[in-house]
């Protein structure tokens, strides 16, 4: 490998440089400091643990993200984490084993083996929140404002919430009483959305089943949705009625408190179905086909450290928020200090840094090219004054 | 694996929970902010990047920290960082290419195999800032400035600076006219700092080398170090006197802004030595054994990119200054508000998380115990009460 191509980075492995690291930075703290004021408390999980602890049955896809090593001190097979979640629920249940309500947030580098979409990154840096310890709707709906939240606070609107809710596929799964091979091709065919390989998956099936899973399809839009499918359930799969239900409510909530977000249901929403225990949703904005942060409703996961917990969260990427914004100008109003060891040029210095100027020492060169004032001495003192460029 | 051992950390690897998070997040702000105000440039590389990207020569050590796989898009090997500096000190070279003097610094999650030290953690938070671009004994002394101020920042003091320089052994070697073997022999004794293995690997040596290199192991302590230097080199071995007369400088210079800090001169510090080429650096506080911080100059590593630049930087861990500060009292101080949909409750609650309150849903539960005051309906308006607990 030569010099000439030493440099390069993986493919979907960034780098942020200085003015997009910039916002990033403002944005993460904007983020924390509104998680804190909601009463979430910031959590710095590592980067690596055992893959035991890792993948705790949060889908078979986040097994296949995840890089794996062979620990020098255990023997071991360690993983680098894919998804910060199960790890803030291993800290909600075991290292701070809290009754009642805990609510914890994060943010830190995750790395994934390969893209989740054809041009995602592979090194998002994952920020989140999520809330345990309550089971009721109205936690649900905590957490979706929060995202909505975090997507104003980084500027973005015209912001489209994607709801569904497990219970509706899991009732009609039921009620169609397909086998376990069925059962997988048809959730293969329905997270495809393909209908053509719904309909062979199903060519077997009691056509009465057939209908009922074909209808998942086309239940995917607005409140007509809800009522449409209240009626074809109504008789044939009514457990999915009180999922309809949760769904219509939390749809009511955030309509009152954010009239300016469009809601989409989606009954045939799939994304995690063999974790999810309920209420799940997305956020998307025009312009960016993949959604800019999701989440839903996680029950029990921690029981796998001795503590089943009512769970429910969500999750951002802060490169991909950071790359909807525009970068900062990170290349002016500096002031440049002569290499000077006086006393009084320091007292001056360490003045205008704490009060937020930049101070750059211009050493043994010019002034950095940053810098549009600079600080000379006059009659004994030391003044800004504008740099002759 | 039962759920019972489901919990545990890797050794060395570490969780931070709320009341440490709190500090570790204060701290990384006000560290990056003061870099910010020195013109020091945040930059945010990735967690890992291919393996001949990361281990450019600073170190065989670095090459055993690192944790390697394979990358399943490209075949080729992957690291996980052990240290940021080579990531930066591409992001100079190649990424960002700029001529004259380029300051950056960052703040991330490291990995290392094994831990440095015996009680070492393997996963710091890396926090540190580089200078390109300048071969003036000037930017080293910015740089030891600048970490000083960190662990200042950090609300630490007694601080003791160690100096050294890889050009008084590098002389001392030349001088000494040892082969190859007996060089390596004696570079591990006088890096144990052991007089006996030393004198074991010189048995064979001339009496005057012999004289000159164990000498180096009592090179270490106040000023009277450098004047018995320069007394013991000035004929045998000249080419150190430039190394001691550029510690002098360097201590006469910090020593100036800074006269709390005590210097210590070790002219056998060979941390680094065949990477390093010129000042190095360490900072300690009573009662931990380890550098709290360390850094040195390190010219034309970027040569491998394409661009050899002059180059000097520090580093420190936050989990490791994190752990000498108290825990910050994350527990109390909240407000309640009630789950209640009004649009006058909703703008208060706006009003009070903007002004840095923490507000809490109390959902369907009791208040949150983390609140000592609640939201009440006091003739139409929201008032702040206290909360009778």
């Amino acid at each position: 490998m030569t010099s000439v191509d030493r440099w390069q980075l993986p493919d979907g492995v960034e780098e942020v440089l200085p003015a997009q690291a910039a916002v990033a930075e403002r944005l993460r703290r904007q983020l924390l400091d509104m998680y804190r004021s909601w009463g979430y408390q910031l959590v710095i999980p590592p980067l690596v643990e055992f893959t035991e602890s890792l993948l705790i049955g949060l889908g078979a896809d986040l097994d296949l993200l995840t890089f794996k090593m062979t620990d020098q001190l255990s023997g071991r097979t360690l993983g680098v984490r894919a998804d910060i979640t199960p790890q803030v629920a291993r800290i909600d249940a075991h290292s701070l084993g809290q009754s009642g309500v805990t609510r914890l947030c994060y943010a830190g580098s995750t790395l994934h083996t390969r893209p989740k979409t054809p041009a995602g990154s592979r090194s998002p840096i994952q920020l989140g929140a999520e809330l345990y310890g309550d089971s009721s709707l109205a936690a649900d709906v905590e957490i979706i404002r929060l995202m909505l939240a975090t997507l104003e606070t980084a500027g973005l609107d015209h912001i489209t919430l994607d709801l569904g809710h497990v219970g509706v596929y899991g009732a009609v799964l039921a009620a169609a009483g397909l086998d376990d091979e069925q059962e997988q091709t048809v959730f293969d065919a329905l997270q495809r959305k393909s209908l053509p390989d719904l309909e062979q998956a199903l060519a077997d099936a009691d056509p009465r089943a057939r209908e009922l899973i074909v209808s998942l399809v086309d239940l995917n839009g607005d409140d007509s949705v809800l009522s449409a499918a209240r009626e074809l359930f109504a008789e044939r799969a009514p457990d999915a009625l009180a999922a309809i239900d949760a769904l219509q409510d939390v749809a009511t909530d955030i309509r009152r408190q954010r009239p300016g977000v469009a809601i989409y249901f989606d009954l045939a929403e799939l994304r995690g179905y063999h974790y999810h225990t309920g209420i799940v949703f997305a956020a998307y904005v025009p312009g960016h086909g993949q959604a800019l942060a999701n989440g839903g409703r996680y029950n029990d996961v921690g029981g796998v450290f001795g503590r089943a917990r009512p769970a429910t969260g969500f999750a951002t990427d802060l490169k991909a928020l950071m790359a909807l914004l525009p970068a900062e100008e990170t290349g002016r109003g500096a002031i440049s200090m002569p290499d000077i060891d006086d006393p009084a040029l320091q007292d001056r210095v360490d003045a205008l840094r704490a009060a937020g100027e930049v101070v750059i020492n211009c050493l043994s060169a010019a002034p950095d090219p940053r810098c549009d004032r600079q600080l000379v001495e006059r009659d004994g003192d030391w003044v800004v004054q504008p740099l002759n460029t």
